[in-house]
């Protein structure tokens, strides 16, 4: 059972893998392939590396929604593009969604908390590695401008600290998503970034 | 099981792998490597998704064929190079039978047709992606220069439909794969492509 | 059950991974994702291709270890580079390790042997192959500059044929991971290649 809320946050990064696609010049096939992989990209990783089958793979929603996300984009993607950053703020929301639905997911099914962490953060910037690892480009992940996964990690470890304490309901999904998805709005507010090693400078 | 034709399709799809090593100027080891997994590769994402063992690492066929492809174009790549329009004919073939067999492999366990049929494409493509990532370029798919998915998707599409209407048996596979041979065949005869967003230009 | 040599393996190769994290500049948190999928990415690959949940998401040690190296490397980075032909040598050791214990984890799973020995060198180099792709880079394993792949393969034939000996202890596992080690070691000392095909130059 896919809720709404997963839904839209499936939209937004499959908007984001689409909108990729126009900018790389791909045509219609290659828009749908990144906007269906930028989507739930994670969730597949997620749930191979939990041993069981992929949800995207069961539930016809995960596919769908990323088909209507293409064809969105490949009608009307200056449009979209005006939106950017309406979108980023979206990106924010699913950020915090998926890192709190994955971690949650992870520890349903008896991983330690630690690794549930890690599956939620997978969850969350999977598809948008596996998207970048498509179209040719090194995953923006492993630079973290303006801390992206750094968000997710403390949301997804809000989350595993709640439901060790006990609240496993909606409330503990909720608060952690929108633990994430502030603290990445105020990274991109605050050009927040990750520290470098020692001695390294950014480059240029 | 491996039948003799998904045999043959595994040898064109690694002969394809093995050629882009030499290209690359790759040795034997990196060689084989994209032999294996040009040819296996997109068959063995189909089984992690649907969540069982991938057959290539039970079936013994699916590790000699495409050391035996690589043995082949080692010692005989510019004879197997000048081959080439042979073998994008065979190409055809082999994507014509991996769309059709993927969509039935799927079928058979249970999956929604529509997942059938996003299954019976990734056996036919996600080795060449594979293949290509590997070996560092921006998969040649995503471009889909003189469509490539999109036939497969058709193959794929008849299979789930005849299977729908009862017919399971080896006719089914046939046509199926006869339409996305056909389809590719035609493709690359007249320049078909698919479209790219509205204003976006072809790179150059 | 992680054995200490194990993780001592691990160790390793999650340095490898933060150093080239440090070369990419990249910061802590790609660092980090570098690490871990330098240290466990072939284990995780071995397992997902035998059909289990990788062990990876199961013991906290996989997990610990590449954050106590990307740590290390953090703060001490030139240090542990001016270490890098020790590193040579341990990366060595961990090549040996890690074959014949994927070798003897397939073989203990039901595969053939052939299988096994190719899931031997998948656990052993598929690490460095991730940590490649994910930061920008062909494989360096594909070029095989000075022997790596082979040795591997080598030393899981050996633990593969001992198994059908039925010497399945840990002497095996030690003969085989020396065997490794040794030639990995003597293909660094004497620039061992792998051969090119017929007529093909070394690029450059």
């Amino acid at each position: 059972m896919t809720s709404v809320l997963d839904l839209a946050g499936i939209f937004v990064f499959a908007t984001s893998g689409a909108l990729q696609g126009v900018r790389k010049r791909l045509d219609v096939v290659g828009m749908a392939v990144l906007a269906f992989f930028t989507a739930v990209g994670g969730g597949v990783l997620r749930d191979l590396f939990i041993g069981i089958q992929p949800a995207a793979f069961r539930d016809v929603g995960y596919l769908l929604v990323p088909v209507a996300a293409t064809a969105v984009v490949f009608f009307w993607h200056p449009q979209v593009a005006r939106l950017m950053p309406a979108i980023l703020v979206f990106d924010a929301a699913g950020l915090g969604l998926f890192c709190a639905v994955g971690t949650e997911k992870a520890l349903l099914f008896g991983l330690s908390a630690p690794h549930a962490v890690l599956l939620g953060v997978c969850t969350a910037v999977g598809g948008g590695i596996l998207r970048d690892l498509l179209s040719g480009e090194t995953p923006a992940l492993l630079y973290d401008r303006q801390l992206y996964a750094v968000p997710a990690m403390l949301g997804a470890t809000l989350m595993a600290v709640l439901s060790r304490l006990g609240v496993y309901d909606f409330a503990a999904t909720l608060a952690a998503a929108l633990l994430a998805f502030t603290l990445r709005l105020l990274a991109m507010r605050y050009s927040w970034r990750a520290p470098l090693a020692r001695g390294v400078t950014t480059p240029e």
